[in-house]
């Protein structure tokens, strides 16, 4: 969102945001180094500077999962079919993107060609999530209430097949982390889940810069196999919903499935109750779809894998030595830092390329802050500085001296500001909406001067029926992102039917 | 190896490890919950214990990978079939071991059965190793010589079937770090092969006080593809040798395969020159075989996920709450405490279960300190501790202030001691060996009461002859581990045939 567009000003990406939003994104990706696609269809390739966002949220996620007592494990990719089909409203949810496992080993057939050889008497499914793998372990672990709470996540990568794949978005194979959790009664497995929605809520919010709605799925939207789905949701710059991460309460229904039982305090076999939650690499998607611009991805600096670059300017080569031995001094400096608890991420680009060049790949892989040294600023002490949040042309001078002290409040400043600029921005597209009408012409105007009634969330009473949700979606492609919790109970009538209701609900169109 | 055996003390685990080694092995790796085999052929779970191992290892190789330049980056767990059959030698030598996806989809059939339904236009391989699938990409972003060297690391699971599987050693799925470099010279990517293996072997000594022998290996044992396979191999307590790393100089050969060229100084097209290298989860087992006792494993301080385990030891009720509050000070002052540039990683038991329950646990689990503290030690500001470097029998009393002050230093003993131990035993049972018949003597006297008679590393002259390789391999199940380097010439005799050789090679049973 962040600056304003001026249409005659030339920006490192083509198209605009407001030209082709969809392939700006893919453009942004592509500039930012971020990820590429692979041959495998809806595959990804994550390139350097992509994971090393990951390795970063990876480790916050991490911590907060310690911190709430989780410890991490290893489950297996493959699971047999047969495991797979236990939970039936499971299985039919993710039949149609399972990819197959039904051969081992490879052979030169009679026309010379390479092919698969020894059939499996049983296919194994790719996981695209583990419940019932990790189900069939957790039946073995738990015996006894005093197993109890089971608190466990993984990290891995799953496969669902995808027939409209985007890059982070929707991808064949990504990477997550998914919790999965065991616990004596149905008011903790219940608030395990809400605690993770929580967390969720926090983490994308303080590392991501990234404000959302939570609340509860209505029952279509639910995980298969799920009795409550629990939702964080972001708008990005279209003013769609995307949904960056979910919390779900399985009731007893994978515990039967999978026989995870224990013995209670009153010494009656019972089955657990679970939770499981996940968060993936679509993280890395929605950060560009929130904070880019039209020159490139712009990083919040808790996430961001370098936090500042530093350019050497030395055009003569006779300056050259002076000027790296500065930049590095600099560096020294500054890597003696904290910012979030963590030494700053600094990096000298000796490359031997053109300032410019160097300039604008940095810009467009979205580093917060940019140093340039050339012979003149050293002369002064000084150095110019340039904030990722700002215009490309905005650059100040500055004594290193004040620099090296203020970096940390810098980057920070950079963090609160790209989360204003998103909150400012979801309010800005975010109605309270009264009539049937008022909402189609919310979800229908286009090319408006007003980006107020340009789409984006609409909060709308509801009768809580599935078929208003198939109504609705089949007209706008509009659905509920969310219901908000309790605390937000505000009495009124469904826009739709009239019928009484309890709360307002969030309805966006979506990835 | 650790401590001597007693027949006739009490351990912990059945069998002991003179009575079957491989047996004692599995109820390690049980006793200790490190992992347990899942319902998957050849596939395990790595319990939590087990996976924080594993972490430790991650966080530190990655950090040396980062130091030397790398970066980590993520590519596709599918390789279409055409891809990975593009380097002959690679597909030969892997195609017996893939895993191969036919289809997606789920459907029920007719007979009212679930069946993968919609067949694939070309089978993915899952990869058993990634460097075909990493190939495609780097052709795309090598163009010339100023993008090289390409220094990029992947954590990530692999698939390899086995016929033979063993927990942790040999499994259809395992973790690892794969890495894959490109040079501008073969010169550059073979220092880089060697800059590898000397990490690996800093790594193991310096963090699992595994002492290795790194060399080159033969033609025969290489892998498929490459023109130089490097290896660090460890002796374990059975006295066979571990593969725990292998570093690869694989010339032009995948680089033509692929398609990697640049544009080099001086303007023309060439291929690249390129590494890889890995090491997996399977240096777990390692671990256990080679620091393991009667009583379980021991894990080194500088891996181990808890290095310090207080037990409260509160027989009273009116006591209790004075011990929990005196463990929990202590924790708190511990982890203010660093070893190896880490705070202590300490962890009080607080489970309401017997005393000796959980010192067993934890001796099981090969936490190396153990701190015990009950109402009388309080009385007297003390506490209990023990090393699981020694005998279970072995307590010691020290007043809480004195433990703080030397914790660090008390797992730098437990650490150098390992090491210390495992190079013994190496030594002990390395033997210089001159005549084919003692040769064979070595490799076939069983339950000798000198037991460096019994098998173990030799190192003997040999004529650089595949065949002299496949005579050994097929009479003793012996074979060459590694081929020293450069520094290691010693002009000799080949025991097998009186032709000269330029230096011994390193001989042993493996796993």
């Amino acid at each position: 969102m962040a600056n304003p567009v001026d249409p005659s000003a030339k920006t490192a990406i083509t198209p605009r945001r407001d030209e082709d939003f969809p392939e700006w994104y893919q453009q942004v990706i592509r500039a930012a180094e971020l990820a590429e696609p692979s041959d495998v269809r809806g595959c990804m390739v994550i390139r350097p500077w992509g994971y090393g966002i990951w390795e970063n949220m990876q480790r916050q996620l991490d911590s907060m999962f310690r911190a709430t007592g989780h410890r991490n494990a290893y489950f297996p990719l493959f699971i047999p079919l047969s495991y797979f089909a236990k939970e039936a409203e499971h299985v039919e949810g993710f039949a149609k993107e399972c990819a197959v496992v039904t051969h081992t080993r490879l052979e030169v057939d009679s026309d010379g060609k390479m092919k698969p050889a020894s059939p499996l008497t049983e296919p194994l499914v790719i996981r695209p999530t583990s419940e019932t793998i990790i189900g069939a372990s957790y039946a073995r672990w738990v015996q006894s209430y005093r197993d109890l709470p089971l608190l466990i996540n993984q990290w891995a990568n799953v496969v669902r097949w995808e027939m409209r794949p985007r890059l982070f978005l929707r991808t064949t194979e990504f990477l997550w982390q998914e919790g999965h959790t065991v616990h004596e009664t149905e008011g903790e497995a219940l608030a395990e889940a809400k605690l993770i929605l929580d967390l969720y809520e926090r983490f994308v919010r303080d590392h991501l810069a990234v404000p959302v709605f939570s609340g509860e799925k209505s029952e279509s939207e639910r995980f298969p196999g799920a009795v409550q789905t629990l939702s964080i949701e972001a708008m990005v710059q279209d003013r769609r919903a995307i949904q960056a991460g979910t919390s779900h309460f399985l009731g007893q229904n994978f515990a039967r499935a999978s026989g995870i039982q224990f013995q209670n305090r009153e010494g009656r076999q019972e089955f657990g109750w679970t939770t499981s939650w996940g968060m993936t690499t679509r993280l890395i998607g929605t950060l560009v779809m929130m904070h880019g611009d039209d020159d490139g991805i712009i990083l919040p600096p808790r996430i961001a894998p370098t936090q500042i670059v530093i350019l050497p300017v030395a055009t003569k080569e006779e300056s050259r030595p002076r000027i790296m031995e500065a930049c590095d001094s600099l560096a020294l400096q500054l890597r003696g830092k904290y910012f979030a608890d963590l030494p700053l991420e600094v990096e000298v680009d000796r490359r031997d390329l053109g300032g410019g060049v160097k300039n604008w790949e940095w810009i467009k892989k979205g580093v917060p802050v940019r140093i340039e040294i050339g012979p003149r600023d050293l002369e002064k002490n000084a150095l110019v500085i340039s904030r990722r949040d700002q215009p490309v042309k905005i650059k100040e001078s500055m004594s290193i001296q004040e620099f090296v002290a203020t970096a940390p409040e810098i980057l920070n400043s950079i963090q609160q500001n790209l989360l204003e600029r998103a909150r400012g921005f979801r309010e800005a597209n975010t109605r309270k909406i009264d009539s049937k009408e008022e909402f189609y012409a919310f979800f229908t105007a286009k090319n408006s001067a007003k980006p107020e009634i340009h789409g984006g969330f609409a909060l709308a009473h509801w009768n809580g029926s599935r078929e208003i949700e198939e109504q609705i979606k089949n007209d706008l492609k509009v659905t509920i992102r969310v219901i908000p919790l309790e605390d937000s109970a505000e009495p009124g009538r469904c826009i739709f039917t009239g019928e009484s209701s309890s709360r307002r609900v969030v309805w966006a169109k979506s990835y």
